[in-house]
């Protein structure tokens, strides 16, 4: 696809450079939900928004929102968006690129004085990372009247009350635990893939299925130290070397079945010494699938293959769950609608599922929702070497057209 | 056997008790190479070996020494002694067990008048955990005229310089370079095992076959970090998932060869967050065999089973060697003579080889060299609850007593 320099694809891109300058903590890109950068990025996505007509405000949860009116007042809303907070050191694409696809998309039926059947509403979420309080997706989590207790009574690092913060960012926390969107048919999100599977396959675009499950244990391994040099192979529980077969079961049962995954992320060994057989072993599990059922049968699974391998080498193993989090399987239409829209672009459509959390998930306890993914360099995110070509933006920015001009609500 | 509460082994325990009170930290028992606690536990040493009539002295680098003389003046010497120096929070019979039975059996010759062909030397080595400066064993290095070139520059964590905290000590730094020991004639050293094989087998004692040679190495496997949820199990090229066979392989080599043994007992991986796939682990890899050429022959399929592990699953492989020691294999008439006295004793003679480096090994190159080894709890030392029983102490005293009286020079 050869590109006009003023093309939508180049102008977001450009866009989403500019954008990448609101940071709290310069040169790095770090946007923390009501943060000072985080302020004065969506004073710009506001300015952005009322610069094409839309009345644009900050919602009670810091959410920035705008209404592109359809044809017919009060008509049923199509709502996309993304998020516009960032992790620490973040790339310039996770979040932002949807939130900044969502104006662009309105731009340019603004530019043609298009009106759909729906409007279009759209958002810019302010807490997806959940980097500075510990709940997160505050922000979908309003919209779809899901706000956890206690929200507002969290503490940042520094003891600042997310209540405080919300106020003094132009939020409403009063408001905040009773709302509830209302009027919205649906819910559409576009977002890098964080993975390496389109890359892989040599596509632009990608069709979330699910938003993946997750279940999380801490396993302890409990053997016994001992002297490397004195104690013969046959006397040993080495901690280390158990966890080491635990490991690798883990992997062996992912790995047998399609679309399910598992990681050892995290290991530390006791005492950890060169000359000292590993006494204590603990790593994290994380299990995740895009459907509940398989995920319990995986985890059952991996608990079992854990079990064998410590009662066969004499070691101690407890097993505690750290979290778990259920599946969002896309809506079925929206699924079907991306998927058009993908190949009437001349894409080809490839569904996956998506192995990170996102505020669609939330979204879909609202209203019918999904997601549409573009691929990013080497799967990479959370790093400032995230990046994805003006092309595949282009390409992404005109499936999300195309989605939003054929959508019909109901 | 029934224990007569004056018997030589109950008093050894109580003087090991009472030893155990120089320490530099207490309540820990903590002596390192010459440090005040050092220089308290060694002036006793000597008060002890004087008050049976030996000539004890401070040798140049900081042993005690003393002599017992045979039939004749002059004879040739057997050595027997250990080391007093301790790891911090140390046990109280690891070193100190065979320092002190030296000084018993010296005790009992004296008590009884009783004088051998050969002169007893019996040495309570300084130097032998290496806790204080890098450079270890210097006191039977000086015995053995092996002392290691810039060992008196070294300079511990306070920045002390060995030189001046030798000569405060009553070493003698101008001659420890140049010195030798002559007349000796076989040196025995009686040692916790530091292992759990002669408790599991049922026995007091095990002759040391030989003292196990080491390899070590610093692996860094480096794959591909990603997100543990969006990287399909197909696409991950997962450190730690390496670096797990790579365990398993090590012990698995170990395993399949008596008397070899190889540890994994560090390992980090980075960036270690329960849902980031590993991108890099580290971990150290310790083998050791009593025979040289067995521990090379493992050590080179080591690191040819790693190293197809790396290139099955796509991950580069860094091994760097850290430490290298050859095997000691004691001298056949010393093992033969201490078997012969533990049978004569009534006790199961047993051949083991020492995972851990000990003085032996040094000494071994001045003269016919072994050990002999005691039953140590759960095989637990360089720790507290090191413990051993006092029937197992009055065991090993009678033969040691036994070895020294059948001993024969030449």
């Amino acid at each position: 696809m050869t590109q006009d320099p003023t093309s939508p694809g180049r102008r977001l891109m450009a866009r989403l450079d500019e954008f990448a300058a609101f940071t709290d903590d310069p040169p790095k890109l770090t946007r923390l939900y009501l943060s000072e950068a985080h302020r004065r990025a969506a004073a710009r996505y506001i300015a952005w928004a009322r610069a094409i007509g839309l009345e644009a405000r900050i919602d009670p949860a810091g959410n920035v929102v705008a209404r592109y009116e359809g044809a017919q007042a009060d008509a049923p809303a199509l709502m996309i968006g993304s998020h516009i907070d960032t992790v620490r050191d973040a790339g310039r694409y996770d979040g932002n690129l949807g939130a900044l696809a969502a104006l662009a998309v309105v731009e340019e039926l603004a530019r043609r004085g298009e009106r759909l059947d729906v409007a279009i509403e759209i958002v810019a979420f302010g807490d997806e990372e959940g980097v500075r309080f510990p709940k997160t997706m505050t922000g979908s989590r309003e919209l779809a009247g899901l706000v956890q207790a206690g929200a507002l009574d969290q503490r940042d690092a520094e003891g600042v009350v997310m209540r405080d913060a919300l106020k003094a960012f132009g939020g409403d926390p009063d408001r905040l635990p009773s709302t509830r969107a209302s009027g919205v048919a649906a819910f559409v999100e576009l977002h890098i893939e964080q993975g390496p599977v389109l890359e892989a396959e040599g596509l632009s675009l990608g069709v979330v299925s699910a938003i993946n499950g997750a279940t999380r244990f801490d396993v302890a391994v409990s053997g016994m130290a001992g002297h490397a040099g004195a104690v013969p192979m046959n006397l040993r529980h080495d901690a280390l070397a158990a966890a080491a077969e635990m490991i690798l079961g883990v992997e062996r049962r992912a790995r047998a079945e399609d679309e399910l995954v598992a990681t050892v992320g995290r290991l530390d060994v006791e005492p950890g010494a060169v000359n000292v057989i590993p006494g204590l072993a603990r790593f994290s599990i994380d299990i995740r699938a895009p459907r509940d059922e398989r995920r319990r049968r995986a985890v059952a699974d991996i608990a079992a293959a854990l079990d064998a391998v410590a009662v066969r080498r004499g070691v101690a193993l407890k097993l505690v769950q750290t979290h778990e989090a259920s599946a969002y399987v896309c809506d079925a239409r929206i699924v079907a609608g991306l998927t058009a829209a993908v190949e009437a672009i001349g894409q080809k459509p490839r569904l996956l599922p998506s192995g990170a959390g996102h505020d669609t998930m939330i979204m879909g306890q609202l209203c019918p929702a999904g997601m549409l993914f573009v691929r990013c360099k080497g799967g990479v995110s959370h790093n400032p070497l995230e990046s994805i070509t003006s092309e595949d933006c282009e390409i992404a920015l005109a499936a999300l057209m195309r989605f939003v001009r054929d959508f019909r609500a109901g």
